[in-house]
């Protein structure tokens, strides 16, 4: 009882933390203020997190983990590998969207990447470049479509959506990027595979 | 002589402060620092701009003027609106590689641009949206391809390079930026219009 109190009470703290930082920003975000929005003292949140970067590792650290989590659940393996890149981008999208502890954790790495070691930015990155060379081996890609140079291009837009969408959630939603799929995928992808190709599908939810 | 002088300083401390933001932040930057790099007093720098906050909004006005003057020479009246967007996305691409206070006034504008009432990410996409409309009125765009749609993929996809450019300048270099429009142009343009494009065209120095 008293542990699952204890669990409950690290979510509240890693979630207001999360929201403290997105509004904030690190710096100016108050450890005051987050126990106080998580409704537990000043000496709670310590007993949890010896400082105030404890807490936002492990806001990245929770970030990582759902991020991984939706990205590797909209691979699902009866899906070829374009398709499995356009669920997963549709996934990300959709977490950034409506999970704050994923947002404020993955813009927190993207500004310091060197607190955690991680590196979601880059991760995400090799996502793309191991889906993309998948998809060449599986005679996915139009003729003349060099891989590498997919892999630059989706990660930019990719990118460029997810820090436009930290001002306006528009650019996250799944019409967003619906739209910028059913621009490239027409040159990108072979004929009988754009046939096959839906740019809005989002994984179902598992 | 003596204005000349002034000038020359007042040039050199916004070109040390836009040094010194990119390097350390804004918050973490110093005006002992910012005036020393430039070889003058703090005194002299008090002359000249009253407070931090004074010297970033110069250095963000500063890389206005220069991000808007490459945009203007690279719209080419004797080229077409697409190849226009091309150019322009080259010429601030440049720009941003090789121009420090064009780096740092841009980035600090969009960290915080509440500061100067400049939002020159919103300018940057009313560029690309207005050579788009003309491109659409000019027949150099594809069926079905739908101007607003086209709008919304190359800002994000300009964006993310700019953004992937902080960390490795390879992103906003002229081959990154080839490769992208390489891939999306022969989808987006008309055959005729495609012909005359030149994916790689920079600027001509004026």
């Amino acid at each position: 009882m008293k542990q699952e109190r204890a669990a409950h009470t690290r979510q509240s703290l890693i979630r207001s933390a999360a929201e403290a930082f997105e509004q904030h920003g690190y710096v100016r975000a108050s450890l005051a203020q987050i126990s106080s929005s998580a409704g537990v003292s000043t000496g709670a949140l310590h007993f949890h997190f010896a400082n105030k970067a404890a807490l936002a590792s492990t806001v990245e650290a929770s970030a990582a983990v759902v991020l991984r989590r939706s990205a590797q659940a909209a691979q699902r393996p009866d899906l070829n590998a374009l398709q499995q890149l356009i669920s997963t981008s549709h996934a990300l999208a959709d977490q950034l969207c409506h999970d704050a502890v994923a947002r404020a954790g993955y813009r927190l790495n993207c500004e310091t990447p060197h607190r955690t070691g991680l590196e979601l930015r880059g991760e995400w990155q090799e996502c793309v470049r191991h889906l993309l060379a998948r998809a060449a081996e599986d005679h996915l890609l139009a003729d003349g479509i060099a891989c590498e140079d997919l892999t630059t291009s989706v990660t930019a837009a990719t990118i460029g959506f997810e820090v436009l969408g930290r001002r306006d959630f528009g650019w996250l939603s799944p019409a967003s990027l619906t739209r910028f799929w059913r621009l490239v995928l027409p040159r990108w992808a072979t004929a009988p595979t754009l046939a096959g190709l839906d740019p809005e599908q989002r994984p179902a939810t598992t």
